[in-house]
């Protein structure tokens, strides 16, 4: 399916840093939620947006999410506090962009993509994630809410892992980590998708598999799109060229790069997979053609002759006429000799399309 | 549609650097207009060449915006007053450019292909713009009137946005932007025409749609032909290599750069999406001659025979010539018997194309 | 066929680093071998994972190979005692790596991939091999028993080669040597496949050649996936970067990655082949077509016309009725003519179709 | 159409450098044209070998043009007083060259190749021509008489441009840029040439027009073949590398570097239109194939049931045998009624035929 | 044709350098050949390994050309000689390397392919040869006798040409050159082979043919496979960094860098080609099955529908029965009637087709 592509909305008479949510609009009310910890103390609140200014100077380290980004007043008020460059702003409400990377002064900027696979429709779901890495304090956007981060909240919460014990980099790497890992369930829902193709496509190569197929290989060229940028992202990451990254952070932030790699070599592959199977289709169909040509060509070959004789002695040349006129009809052995002729034709026809291995 | 190579009209005699106007020359009498400002300050008028001059030394920011390059001797005028190289008019002149930028001792000079999408034709109609960026003003070549560069100057009127406060190199930014942001306005016509396409193909893959794809994808090769060099044009300007341009602006082109990024891949995206169609198309008419010849198979297989055997039948041979003759149009249930001989026939046949699977 | 992608099984609630074990989970229990060497003396035993603990600094060379992985509380207390990184521990047990290399402090992590091509379901099976190499000792953790090194432990066994006269590198080297030779074996059974299959399409294209292709074609595809990223680990082996190997070692990985660049060749090379493969086999279905079609066309144009005359003659009306109703019934050498016309019309389709070199 | 690889004709026994000429020996005498010329002084003369030596050292700016190479002992005699190394004698001997440029010593050696286009063949015709830079001489070796230099001759002539008041490097410059300038032509060629098979295709696309697109494929694929290699020499050209080229010529060689990349964009855009042809082409063809088995399939599908039910009754069963026997022959109405079923047999036929949208 | 992968036959038992011959065993009697000469002296004679070795350390040049590889323990007796690694030493063994170049300390190792067109199989025939190029010595191996090297050997023994004057590099050189060279007959027979096909094509696409480009496509791939490496071993050659070689022959490698980026062009432009020929036959195929379709459909159109009419009235209803059983029969005019009729239906479907652009 060819997914529409959603026009930066900005009108063009915007200017550069001018904020306009590009979006969907019919998300709901924005929902800032905070989790402030360190390896000793926790907390977890729904705050409004002046509640959460507090958290920015405080040593502990906090994780803003804001569910929503529809709400520009808001936005450019949080932008503001946080000192958020208004280009970054335009970025994180343009839910258009590729996936990046970029370094500021007081902050890194990352925009990826959260994928999900919608199993009904076939289809993946996109949704733009964005997240601010400044000292001590990771602020993510989302459109809407339902995320996966699930996990990295429980572990905050219950202090499992290291996430407590390390810095607000770590916090931005969990985040990511967790948005890649959840591509493998992409890749592995896609995998199952284009191998049940395959079986249907050995067994019946109807034209529904044939759309079935066109939508998968659009979806892996949407995934692919969504994905290839993300190579540049953890490999900046990776470089060790940005402070704010410690280098306790940066061998987990290797290890996403491998995660990434894997990603970006499966999805290849299943673009190869899905040329494959198209070309398997074509072949197919072409193949079922020759099999009904066949079973045609056979048929008329062998009973158009002998009914062009069957027709012969049909004619209705009087007999009386002359002894010119069709005397065969008269033939005591006539008809025998001509029932005899048939099928010496037919045989001759199996032996022929015998030799050609139509048979 | 291949779209007509128009020779660099220059005729081989012509040296290099000797201008000779490549474009339509259909094109109305040059218009010059200069928005000249600061911070504080702001002028806007239609003027002649002899006026524009004054504007070269003055201090404020001047925008000089030329609609319509055919006036040679007019266009020699003002390079010669502005200190334009003899091969920059050249290029400026020469319709057929690519996108570039090109580094001199006074000036900055680019190159840019802006574009506009006819929805009627189903088109993309191609503008060259050649833009020239000096100390403090920015002097920009159209062939002809009409442009994306209204909110520009709304912007610059009314004093909104940054424009006003800032350099002669934003404002060459500013436009820059404007044209690639009109980029998107293309693709999503693009993008559009493509999901329509593809719906039409679905219900019914006439002849029509073949061709419809077939000139999408003409025009989805000339706009990947004129946005790939764009990628090199603003990356050089981001580079921070450039003196005419300031630490302030380059923020700003680095989003640019982005945004180029971001046409160039969903325009490879496009590319792959229209070969999608084009295989799709493809495969569809194999499947509906697949249907059509399984119609006319089944027909032909199950009638054939049977016309044969009815056929047989009508032969005149004479019974009182033998016994041998045609005994059975004698017997009390011959016709019975035929009848049913036929009727197992198409049973048969109607069971062997249902193992098949053609029925 | 389209293998399914197995995802990595680490539920989404995995903090990095926790270990999941995510691959065949059947495999039985965990096998511990050592063998122990220098020059003079050389020792081989299977151990219990407490007994191993012992080698870790003495200062022989020491090869410990664990088969079966899935034993996490196993693989922790190995990898803290052995102090492996848990990401080089969660690596070690998610079996859908990519091939790489790693470098630590204290060790050198490799993944590769082992290939046995299984001759009967025509299928290369992959298995994971992680090796981690440290100052004198190599610890290579695998899936399952049943490996490629019998040759090296012989080797190391009966003193043979340089194996017992070098370092621990050396005996990392002669192990991925091992593996890479293996590959060759692999490329050999593909050659002889394709070979067959190319056989076969010139004696009759039939449509399970056309899936055995498509079959190879995949196991190309996975092959390639899994030996591309190998060019890289050997590259970096090569570069003389790496502390924990010496410069004697190094000739040799040159030749290592010669035959990497040597396998990586030949897989394009099949790749090529088996798409040639396809091409043909498409080709040949459209012209068997052709031959089938010519066939039916010779039948059906040269006797429909002629059984159209004798249908005429066959028609009931009335000579009575007036002298214009059929009076060539009864002329006396009606039946002689229209038989000659009949003949005539034979000899002009085969001399039409003899023209157009359909005969 | 497949040129001829002509084999460089050295027979193996040739030592490098050993001089055979390896073009078409059809050529005329050699024809020596000497330009002589500085700011204010202009002489153009037909010299013999010997008499062109004396301008090797003279201070006023030569250009020596050399038609037809095939004379050896010639060309070796010009080689050994210019002090051309023998290797570069056989470069432009040997008139299979990719375009190159090689600096020496005391001289820059730069092979292009000269294109024209024939409209009556519709063939690109190649001729290989080398230039020799020395100081204050520009040596040029053509294949055969006739070139596009000839406005470079009249602006000599006539001091016209900048050819007079510069050194050697601009008047090399001057003649890649007619080289060039002249591939605009051909490209307007192609161009025209795809355009018109174009139409015609959508018209009717004929067995002649395949034909003719893959004829300008394959002049297509041997232009970008001559293309390609240019991108090299001018960029080496314009890097600043090579001594004997001033700082003044540099800014032009960078304009001819420009529409070298223009060239080749335009054969890749070409590239792309000629396979879109050729797709276009096959579908077209296609979309025939289907409209013919439509209308067969339509008239036999419909006339093959009720031509059946004609030959039914038309069987000669005797209705005297028994009262089972055709009893429908004399019933009053059989008639009517057999022509009803046939009637609504083709009625239900054209409302299948509609429902499936093949009418 | 697939050539079968022959694989290392080094058992997986042997160690890394142990020598086992890989090739064609039934190779015969190792012979080897040396050329001795320096700028005055030469001599030739074939002698024993034993008595090869004492020209070591001569000061004049050596060239021990060796004719058979398969007699290991002569191998391992030359390289101890020689002082040449163990690993070359398998290289050398191994006939199915990649070309290659490996400088060690005291000499360069070389490997190339040596190629053979076999006219009468349409074959390349491919022979490994191996280089070791030392202070003042040149020691070629190959597979078998026969070789490209006779003119070599003709210039050395009469002193013609730079051969005697110059250094061991020299004459690896020149029999690199000839290698190369000689690829220029082989690509001279492809593009022969290739306009023969396309010539046969335009006649009479048979399925021949079909099969003859795709074993000259096979040929092109593996002559791909063999050129494309030597690429960098002449890239590495001319680099300059290899003590061994000196600078006045460096300019004849840059010379031989040329030639093979010159073949590397050619066999990519011959893949191009043998596609295009791929898809001509594919549209040659398509428009011949249009061709035979159009001629069954209309002669099944017309005759059918006429057919049906004569069947109809062939019906033996009995007129007696009723005034409603096929009155026409009794009509004068009846039979001239239907004859008109079935002549406009004829004209009719003439008219159909004609406008369908069939006829």
């Amino acid at each position: 399916m060819i997914r529409p592509f959603r026009m930066r909305k900005k009108d063009i008479g915007a200017f550069p840093g001018e904020l306009i949510y590009e979006g969907d609009s019919s998300a709901k009310k924005t929902k800032i939620t905070v989790f402030d910890y360190d390896q000793n103390t926790f907390s977890e609140q729904e705050v409004t947006p002046e509640e959460c200014f507090q958290f920015k100077n405080k040593p502990t380290i906090t994780w803003l999410n804001i569910d929503g980004i529809h709400d520009i007043p808001l936005m450019e008020k949080i932008g503001r506090h946080f000192e958020i460059h208004s280009l970054t702003l335009e970025d994180i409400l343009n839910t258009q962009q590729r996936a990046k990377i970029e370094v500021y002064e007081n902050y890194v900027f990352i925009v990826v993509k959260m994928l999900k696979y919608d199993h009904d429709t076939a289809k993946v779901d996109i949704e733009q994630v964005s997240l601010i890495l400044t000292e001590n304090c990771v602020i993510s956007f989302q459109e809407k809410e339902g995320d996966v981060f699930t996990p990295i909240r429980d572990r905050i919460r219950q202090g499992k892992g290291r996430v407590r014990r390390m810095k607000a980099d770590y916090l931005a790497y969990s985040l990511l980590d967790a948005i890649v890992d959840n591509y493998f369930l992409i890749l592995e829902a896609i995998s199952e998708a284009l191998g049940k193709r395959e079986e249907e496509l050995t067994d019946n190569p109807s034209y529904e598999i044939l759309h079935a197929i066109h939508k998968l290989r659009s979806e892996i060229i949407y995934l692919r799109k969504a994905v290839w940028p993300l190579r540049d992202v953890t490999a900046n990451l990776d470089r060790g060229e940005i402070e704010l990254i410690g280098d306790d952070t940066r061998v987990f932030l290797r290890d996403l790069y491998d995660h990434t790699i894997q990603v970006i070599d499966s999805v290849e592959t299943f673009r190869d997979m899905s040329s494959g199977l198209l070309d398997l289709y074509l072949s197919s169909i072409s193949n079922r053609m020759n099999e009904i040509m066949k079973v045609l060509t056979l048929t008329a070959s062998i009973f158009i002759p002998i009914s062009f004789i069957a027709g012969l002695y049909g004619m209705n040349f009087n007999p009386a006429a002359s002894k010119w006129s069709m005397p065969e009809l008269n033939t005591p052995y006539g008809y025998v000799m001509v029932l005899g002729v048939m099928l010496s034709i037919v045989i001759g026809m199996l032996i022929f399309f015998k030799r050609k291995k139509w048979l």
